[in-house]
Parts: C-alpha cells; structure tokens; sequence
C-alpha cells in the first residue's frame, strides 16, 4: 500500500495502473467500520482503491470543530492496509488550497437545506474538495455512505450538471449494535451519551411507520417527533420528510421518501436518515 | 468531418480516438479567421480537433444580445471542414442545460472586474460551460484566443483551482488590415464604424508606448486616453493596466503588464489588449 502526500506523486503512483479503473473513497479520516465498508464495496467496483483523507477546512464554518477533528493518522494507515486498500492519499491544506486559491461551486438552491440550512458553505465546500480529489486521483468512481445521503445526491448532480463522468456509489450506513449510524464524531460523546444516541435509529423507525401508516398526517407526526427528540435530551436540528432523488420537501408519498434527522447531544451533531419504501 | 449535436454521440464519436489528444476549440459560431487560427495552432497540439459552436445563454444578462448573436452554422461548417477540423460539437441549449440544472462556478474576485464588472454572471458563466465543454469532449487541451485575454487567464485558474488537468493555449489574436481584433460581433457594426473601431488598436499601441515612457505617469496616462477615446466617438467601459499573470492593477511595471480597453461602439461592444514587454 502506497501513502501519498501531494498531487504529483499521486500522478506518478497512478501511472503503473494506467487503463485500470480507479475507485475513490473519500474520508476526513478517524476510519471506523463504516468507511471500511465503503472500501470493501469500492473493490468489487475498482481495479485500484483510493482512499483519501481530509479534513477539509472549506466545509467547517467558524467555530466548528475543524481545529478538534480527530486525527490518527498512523492507526488510519494501519486499518486502510488490512482493508485493501491500495493507495491512501493524505494531501496537506496548504496543497489543496495553495495561496490565491479562489474557486467555489455552488450546486444550488437544495445546498442550503438539510444540513446545508444551518451550516454555511458546509455542502458547497465539500463540492469543491470532491471535484478537487476525483481530479487528482483520475478517478472513475467513488462511493459515500447513505449516512451522507444529501451529499451523495448533491455529489451526483454536481458531477451530472458538469458532464464530469465519475460514478458516485451508494454504500450503506454501518450502525453499532444499538442502531447508531457510525461516525467519526463519536469520538465527542461519552458512555452514556453513545447508550442515549443508540435512540436515534428506532425513533426514525418507528416515525418512518408511522408515516406509513398515515402519509397524510405528516406535518402532525413531524411535529410529535421533534418534541419526542426534545424530550429525550436531543437538540433537533430538523426532522424532515424529503423525496428519495430530489430531496424536495414531499406532501404526498407517490414516490420513495426519506426522513432525515439532525440533532445535536452534548458538542456533538449526529445525523442519520432511513428510505420510506 | 463529423458533426455532433449531443453528449452521447459525442463519446461516440471519440471512441475511435482514445488515447489520442484531443484539443478543444470553444466558439460562439460566427466564425471568422480569428477562430480559423486558433484551429491551426490547436492542429500543432492535438491529434483530434474539436470545435464547438455553442451560444451560451450563461454568459449573456438580461438585455445583452443572445437573442441577435449572428448563428451562421452551415457557413461556419464548412469553414471548419476547410480548416481541417475532425468534430464540430454544436449542443443544444437543453442538451447543456436541462431541466433541474444548477451549478454555477466562481473563479473569485477577478471574475468581477475587467469585463466582469459591468457584465453580470458574464464570466462565471463561461467558467460552467468551459468545464463542461472540456469534459463532454474528454480535452487534453483547450485555445482562446488573447483577445479575451481575462478569459484566458480565469480558465487557466479555474482548471488549476479543481485540478482540472487541461492545459489551456494562448492564440494570437488576429487583426483586420486596419489593425481591429477580430470579434463576431462585427456584424453589428456598419462600414464607418469599422473604419473608426480601427482606431482602437493604434491607441493602445500609442497607450503603451506612454507608460512605457513615463511609467509612473500611469493614471494621467488613462484619463487623458479616456477623454481621447470619448471624444473619438467611443463609449468607455475600462481602460486599465494590469499584471499581465495576476490581472491584478498595478502601480510599477516590475513585472510584465498589459493594458486592457473595452468600449461601445454603436450597439457593439469592442475589447481588446496589448502585451507591454
């Protein structure tokens, strides 16, 4: 396994695989089982997996946590080795964005809903970083987990509305054995934080039944949602009910939809989301 | 010579060409010698030329001429066959933008100046369909000519900003006998006005030769060419100095700079620049 530190390395590690399909898995490091399921489904895709890792100042806003992000480098190296993984591509800022970088992509009205509506410039400066990076590693595909799923559709139309032919794969959130959809931020919560957060995948169940149940009544399961998250020590960013492609707000359920939740506990923001088949 | 209407022809049509270097030549249509030139260079570069003819309602705001722009593509066909071009791309408006598009692309701060500041969206518009022209076509390399020399350098920032690895040429840019950049815009111009609108390269040569005399005369250098321009009949945009890499204004002449003009003439707008050495 290759680690490599800046673009024209990368350039000269690719070029053994020239005409092989190249898979991108991109991360912000902290590597948990979830980005080790996107590698493991990338290798039924690519002939060469690439797994990046950032973090990515563009998409923090001030006052975020770019500054605490865990970074563990070496252990990170260590699981993409065992995972497969062929070249890990750990770019410095100052090479992503050298002085008098200036250029922002914007994919539009839906980058400002979901997570984009209270966190500025989060969803544009992941475009960019993405663009950036399937450059860089000539990529033909990468994946992201449905944990992401508003990224994974924006990546989609970015990559669509700018004829830039790289497949964007779904993989599947991974969740601990009480539902928690995994994420490096856990590393933020305590014991008994990680028991309480566990509640967050049966409640989007258990919403997701009852919308089943009574599509028409969701603007009142919504609601009795929300106050049920407050109650139990959630700080509710949004719950809300949102077409499975376009990710518009839905009042009737003739397509697939899904319910997206964010909420914060303690300094830490978690987010998930289930299909409503 | 092929002639392409949409993306999917147009992978197509490459196909038997992979591996080779394909070269893009991005027009308006409404070709004149000026595009004929910039083919014969791009002809020294790539193994596959391709021009495309696509007015791109992007780049034009409200009230500008993209309704009037002259569309002459059976004449600029055959030009293009007679200057050894191999694909002519001509897209349609909804092949490029369809339904639910929304990318846009900001190149920065100097997107706004020069020609940006008075035309809207102008030059982040051309940014979109600069990447999506280079992508649907699989560029290695792409020409503008030096007349839209702002353009030039935006696009190479652009590219080096997301890494896009397409090496953006520098045409010459082609004059009339009399000495007037060639534009298709011409063709709203009557026979006075072209024989006036040659004045315009004459000026900048004198222009030039000032600064380069008295270079730290510079701003009485502009306004007194200003008036010049004025009271020759010309409506003044900008007459600036600049960086000749940066674009940035400049006080001392350092490094190399180039003064750039843009007037109306009629109803046609004229821009054009010299290098001072």
């Amino acid at each position: 396994m290759k680690i490599v530190r800046d673009v024209e390395s990368m350039k000269g590690v690719l070029r053994p695989f020239a005409g092989r399909r190249v898979g991108l898995v991109p991360t912000m490091g902290a590597l948990h089982s979830g980005h080790l399921s996107l590698v493991h489904e990338m290798k039924k895709h690519a002939d060469v997996v690439v797994l990046s890792i950032f973090v990515n100042p563009l998409q923090f806003s001030p006052g975020e946590d770019y500054e605490k992000y865990p970074r563990c480098e070496e252990e990170d190296c260590k699981k993409c080795a065992d995972a497969g993984v062929d070249v890990v591509y750990i770019p410095s800022v100052e090479g992503m964005y050298p002085d008098g970088f200036s250029t922002g992509v914007d994919v539009g009205p839906m980058a400002r809903e979901l997570c984009g509506a209270s966190r500025h410039n989060f969803i544009n400066g992941i475009m960019v970083v993405l663009i950036k990076l399937v450059m860089q590693t000539n990529a033909h595909c990468m994946i992201l987990g449905e944990k992401d799923y508003q990224m994974l559709c924006l990546t989609r139309k970015l990559f669509r509305d700018l004829n830039i032919g790289v497949d964007v794969l779904q993989g599947d959130t991974v969740r601990s054995p009480e539902g928690l959809a995994l994420s490096s931020r856990h590393k933020y919560l305590n014991g008994a934080e990680i028991a309480k957060a566990g509640f967050l995948y049966k409640f989007l169940l258990e919403v997701g039944k009852n919308l089943s149940d009574a599509p028409d009544d969701q603007q009142e399961i919504i609601t009795r949602g929300k106050l049920r998250l407050e109650q139990e020590g959630f700080k509710v960013d949004y719950l809300e009910v949102r077409d499975n492609n376009t990710l518009e707000r839905i009042q009737t359920f003739s397509r697939p939809a899904r319910v997206f939740l964010a909420v914060n506990l303690g300094c830490c923001r978690l987010i998930d989301n289930i299909l409503l088949a």
